[in-house]
């Protein structure tokens, strides 16, 4: 692997939820290589290797983005949107983890084309075990895309 | 629930996978309403709802669709492609679970809007264990796509 390269995408503006993901997926030793941005347009930037993440050009995707819904600057639903509608991206899979109760958001979320949707528990424990099961499902048992699935940029 | 939804749908045509499948759902309670289909066909009528499936035009789609890729009549691939390019049908989660270890297949797959690729062990315990994984996944921590993601047919 290579050693730049991300596993898990943390799109969470939340302070306390970052804290809580990081934790629980430490502790479940399900991701070595995690990178948290804190705004809708910081992770466009990051998928699209742009702004200060020019650099990230060569390296690929991460094997999960862990989207919230609510996010500063450009909201989560656009956010799937824009990475779901480019070839150059469309692979990656996303995870909506939202505590939006909304249908609609979900409704939106699904045509978009996420791969995943999950409530986040308000409990903190179930908050801990539904990570603990995100992370295995994305980082161990599903089998990522290949980079033959990113066309180049 | 209505008494005729269909919880797990199963794509697949190899007998041993079918009832190692089935095994391993009912062991962890994972799954009562399973449905099995054996061709890729059968799976494009039961979802649409259409020939000997044209019943269940009322009732909801599957929670999940787990879908081989090496079918007869109509193969896996051209399946999934039919369901997520449908606006009625898009938003049902779909795993493929193969044996193939064809790259091209995966890169197909998550540029036709796969859910998850999964590859199917060949040894009896770890194959138990990953169906354990991906059914509590998808049927249990997955917020399943509320009904009015699904445009009337």
């Amino acid at each position: 692997m290579n050693n730049n390269e991300v596993e898990l995408l943390l799109v969470e503006d939340d302070p306390n939820d970052v804290e809580l993901t990081l934790l629980a997926l430490r502790k479940h030793k399900l991701a070595n290589k995690i990178h948290v941005v804190r705004d809708g347009e910081e992770a466009l930037d990051f998928v699209f290797s742009r702004g200060t993440y020019a650099h990230r050009s060569s390296n690929g995707p991460p094997k999960v983005i862990l989207l919230d819904l609510k996010l500063p600057k450009v909201n989560g639903l656009e956010v799937l949107k824009a990475i779901k509608g480019d070839p150059r991206t469309r692979a990656v899979p996303v995870v909506v983890m939202t505590s939006s109760r909304e249908q609609r958001d979900m409704v939106e979320g699904y045509r978009l084309g996420v791969n995943s949707y999950i409530q986040k528990p308000i409990d903190f424990s179930q908050f801990q075990t539904i990570i603990r099961d995100l992370g295995y499902y994305w980082l161990v048992v599903n089998q990522s895309p290949p980079p033959e699935a990113f066309p180049a940029k």
